[in-house]
C-alpha cells in the first residue's frame, strides 16, 4: 500500500510541478506581511527561548504595523454603532439565515443603488448592482467575466497586487502604466494609448488612490474616461477608498462619465464604514448607453455570481441603513466626519516625521485613502540593498512594519498606512528616523 | 458623443457576444427555481391586475418551495441559540471586524482541524484547512487550483451542478458517470474507471448524497478511495451534508480513506447548523501522506484564496464553540437530534405521499441529507412533455415548487426536498397528488 501511496504522491507531485499549472509568481500584501512580521515574532521568540529576560525586555518592542489598509486595528477606527446594531438586528430577527440570491438580496441592490446614485447625474438600478464578498471578490468577478483568449488589462504602477494576482490565474495579460508622482500621481495617458489594442479589456483605475494617496479631480477623470472612448474599452473603477478624500479635491465618482465610457464600479463598506472583515462590496454596472445591459452579459455576470456563493445574508441589510438619508445625515454624518479628520490629522503628521528623515522623501501629500507612497534614497544609507531590505531589517530592528514599494510594483519605494493611532503612529516614525539614522552615513546622521 | 458611444457599445457588444467569451450554458438551480418562482408570481399579479378578488383568491395558493436545501424558511430548522450568541458576542467585542488571513483566522483552522479530527483515524493539523466563504467557495477554490490545460474531472450523475458551470469557467472538461438508483445511488466504478486518464484531476463524491439522499457505506467509500488510487487521481469529497444521516448506515468521512488516496474535503456549517447564509465552510487537505504538502501546492491554494478574499472575520470564532466537545456534547447534542429525527420524520412523509401518486416513484428512500430524486412516469400523464414542462405547470397551477431532474442531470426525474415542516410538506405533496391525478389518463385519476 505503501508503495501505491508514493506513486499516487509521486504522479501528483508531478501535476503540480507542471509548468502547465504553475502558480503565478506575484508578490501578495499579505504575503509579504506575513514574513515580516515572522520576522518581528521569530526574534521574540529566540529571546524567550534563550530565557533572557533582560535581553527579552530590552529588545521587545510593541509591533507597529502601518503595512495593511485595515483600520480596525486600532480603537480610534471604531465601526459606527448604527452599523454595529444594523447587524445585532437582523441575526436577532432570525429572518436573514437562509441563502441569499447570489448577485444579493433585492433589497439590498436597490439600497445599493440609491446610495451610490447620490454622487451620479443618473440614478442607478438595483439590477446594476451586484452584491459581492468584499471588493476583492468585485475585482475577482469583474476580472473573470471580461476575460478572453489574448485579453489585456492595463493596470496602474504602483497599484494594488490583487488585480494582478487575479489577472494570471485568468491569464489576461497585465500591461502597466505609470501613476506620475509629480502630477499628484495621476496617470499617464499617453502611456496608456501606446498600450491599448483591440485586447484591451479595461483600464483599472484606484480614486482615492491606493497606494498613493491620490485623489484625482474631476478634470482627470474625465480625460481617463475620454481615452477609454478612444480606445473603445472600458473604465475599472476601484472606489473602495470612495469618499474618504480630505485634501482640496472632492471626491468625483468615475460614474459621473459612464455616459462617456462604461464603467465597472467596484466597492464596498470595508473603508468609509470602517468593518474590512464585513465583506460587502459590489460591482456596478455605470453604463447609460446600456453596453452591460447585453443579456449574454448579464447571464455572464449572474452566472460567475453563482460559482462565487456572495456574500453572508445577514450582513446584506445594513446597506438598507446606509440607503437611508435620514440616518447618514443625523447619526452617520458625525462619524464619517470624524473619520475624515482623523485621517487628515494623521496624514499631516506622516508627511512631518517624513521631512525629518533625509533619506525618505515624500513627493506628493496624501490626500485620500489611508497610504502614501515615500520613496527611499539608497545612496544616503549604508548597509540596505533595497525597499525589501529596508522593511524587513526595519521589521527585525524596530518591530516597525511597512510595506516594501515592490508589493506595489515600485521598487525602493515604500507605501505607509497612516490609518493609526496618532501616538501610534508618532512612536512608529519616530523608530523609522532612528532605523534610517543608525543606517545612514555619517554626515546625515543627525538629520 | 452618441454616435461614438453607440460605436463604444458595439465593440463591447461584439465581444460580448463573442463565442471566445461564451456564458457556460449550464443550468443552475437557482436560475431554474426563479424562474419557476416567476411563473406562479405572473399568475398572482395578472389577477390583481385583472382586479378579479374572486378569481384571485380562488387561485392564490401559498407558495411551498421544495425546491433549495434551505431549511431555513421553516421555522422548525432553527438555527441554535448558541450559534447566534456566538456570532453577537464576536460582533459586540469589536474585536473580529477588520480582515482576517485570507485563509482563515489560525485559531478557526484549528478549531475545525480538531472538529474534523474527531470523525477520522488521524489528527488534522490547522494548516490542513482553508476557511472558505460557504462551501460554493470551496468548490471553486478546489476545482480552480486543480485545473490545467487538457485537465478533466468526473462528476457524478446526477450531481451538484455548480461543479459543471465551475468546471466550465475553469476550462476543465466534465466527464459524468452514473449513480446507480437500484444500489443506493452508489458510484459506478466500471465507469469511473473507463472515464479516467491521467489528465484527470478528480472524482467528485458527494456523501450524504445531494439530489439522492443516499448515504454511502464505509465498504462502498473505500472502494471509491481504492479505485481512485489505481488511477492515481484524488478524491474531491463534499461532505456539506455530513452527519446529516438519519437511516441505518452512519456517515463515514471519505478522509478516513485518505491514506488511500488524497482526498479534499469540502464542507461547510450550513447544513448541519442550519445558517447556509452564513457562509462559512472548508476545504481541506485529508492526506497522511503528505502530496498536498508540496510547497507549490500550498502556495498555489493560498494565493487563490488572495483573490478571493474568504469569509467574514466575524463569523470565524463561531468554529472555536462548535470545535469545544463539551458545548457539542451537552447543549447541541439536543439540537442535532432534532434536526436529525425532524428529517426522518419529513423523509418518510415524503415516501409515503410518493406512493399514492402512481406516476411518480422513489428507487431509493432517503438515508440522509435533504433531497430524493423520484422518477417521472410521463406514459401515465396526458399533456406532460417531461420534467421542465412538469415543474413549470405544477408551479403554475399548485404554488408548488419542485426542481426538475435536469437541473441536476436527470431528464424526467425530479428532486424533492424534504427540510420542510411536515404540515407544508403534506400541504405540498397533497397538491402534488392533485395535479398528478388531473394530468393522468383517466384509468388512474382515482389512484
Amino acid at each position: 500500500m505503501e508503495t501505491n501511496g508514493v506513486k499516487v504522491k509521486a504522479n501528483l507531485s508531478d501535476g503540480v510541478n507542471n509548468q502547465e499549472i504553475e502558480t503565478p509568481n506575484n508578490i501578495t500584501i499579505k504575503g509579504i506581511l506575513g514574513l515580516l512580521m515572522a520576522n518581528v515574532e521569530t526574534t521574540e521568540d529566540e529571546d524567550e527561548e534563550n530565557g533572557g529576560n533582560f535581553k527579552k525586555n530590552k529588545r521587545k518592542k510593541k509591533v507597529i504595523s502601518l503595512g495593511m489598509g485595515d483600520p480596525t486595528a486600532y480603537s480610534c477606527f471604531h465601526s459606527p454603532d448604527v452599523a454595529q446594531n444594523a447587524v445585532l438586528e437582523t441575526l436577532a430577527s432570525h429572518k436573514f439565515n437562509g441563502y441569499s440570491p447570489t448577485v444579493g438580496l433585492p433589497q439590498t441592490r436597490r439600497a445599493i443603488a440609491d446610495y451610490l446614485s447620490r454622487d451620479l447625474p443618473e440614478k442607478l438600478c438595483a439590477d446594476d448592482v451586484y452584491v459581492t464578498a468584499g471588493c476583492t471578490q468585485a475585482i475577482e468577478i469583474a476580472l473573470s467575466i471580461l476575460a478572453r483568449p489574448g485579453a489585456n488589462i492595463l493596470l496602474p504602477r504602483p497599484g494594488f497586487p490583487i488585480y494582478a494576482l487575479c489577472a494570471a490565474f485568468r491569464h489576461i495579460e497585465v500591461r502597466y502604466f505609470d501613476l506620475v508622482p509629480d502630477k499628484g500621481w495621476e496617470v499617464d495617458l499617453n502611456a496608456v494609448e501606446a498600450l491599448a489594442d483591440r485586447n484591451t479589456i479595461g483600464i483599472v483605475v484606484i480614486n482615492p488612490g491606493n497606494p498613493c494617496g491620490n485623489v484625482y479631480s474631476y478634470q482627470h477623470l474625465q480625460e481617463i474616461a475620454e481615452t477609454a472612448k478612444k480606445l473603445r474599452t472600458i473604465v475599472i473603477a476601484d472606489e473602495v477608498y470612495g469618499h474618504l478624500a480630505f485634501g482640496a479635491k472632492p471626491f468625483v465618482s468615475m460614474g459621473v462619465f459612464g455616459a462617456i465610457a462604461p464603467v465597472l464600479t467596484l466597492g464596498s463598506l470595508s473603508k468609509r464604514w470602517l468593518v474590512p472583515g464585513w465583506r460587502l462590496g459590489w460591482l456596478v454596472t455605470n453604463d447609460p448607453n446600456g453596453t452591460f445591459k447585453n443579456p449574454k452579459f448579464v447571464e455572464r455576470i449572474k452566472k460567475y455570481c453563482d460559482i462565487c456563493g456572495g456574500p453572508a445574508t445577514f450582513i446584506q441589510p445594513l446597506m438598507l441603513k446606509a440607503a437611508v438619508p435620514r440616518i447618514i445625515q443625523q447619526t452617520e454624518e458625525f462619524f464619517f466626519r470624524k473619520t475624515i479628520n482623523l485621517l487628515k490629522w494623521t496624514a499631516d503628521i506622516c508627511c512631518e516625521k517624513i521631512k525629518e528623515i533625509p533619506c525618505i522623501s515624500c513627493p506628493h501629500k496624501p490626500e485620500g485613502s489611508m497610504a502614501v507612497m515615500v520613496k527611499l534614497n539608497l545612496s544616503l544609507l549604508t548597509d540596505i540593498s533595497d525597499d525589501i531590505d529596508f522593511c524587513f531589517k526595519l521589521a527585525k530592528e524596530e518591530s516597525v512594519i511597512l510595506l516594501p514599494g515592490l508589493a506595489v510594483g515600485l521598487k525602493n519605494w515604500i507605501r505607509i498606512t497612516f490609518a493609526a493611532d496618532p501616538p501610534s503612529l508618532e512612536e512608529a516614525l519616530g523608530r523609522l528616523k532612528s532605523f534610517c539614522q543608525r543606517h545612514s552615513y555619517q554626515e546625515n546622521a543627525h538629520c
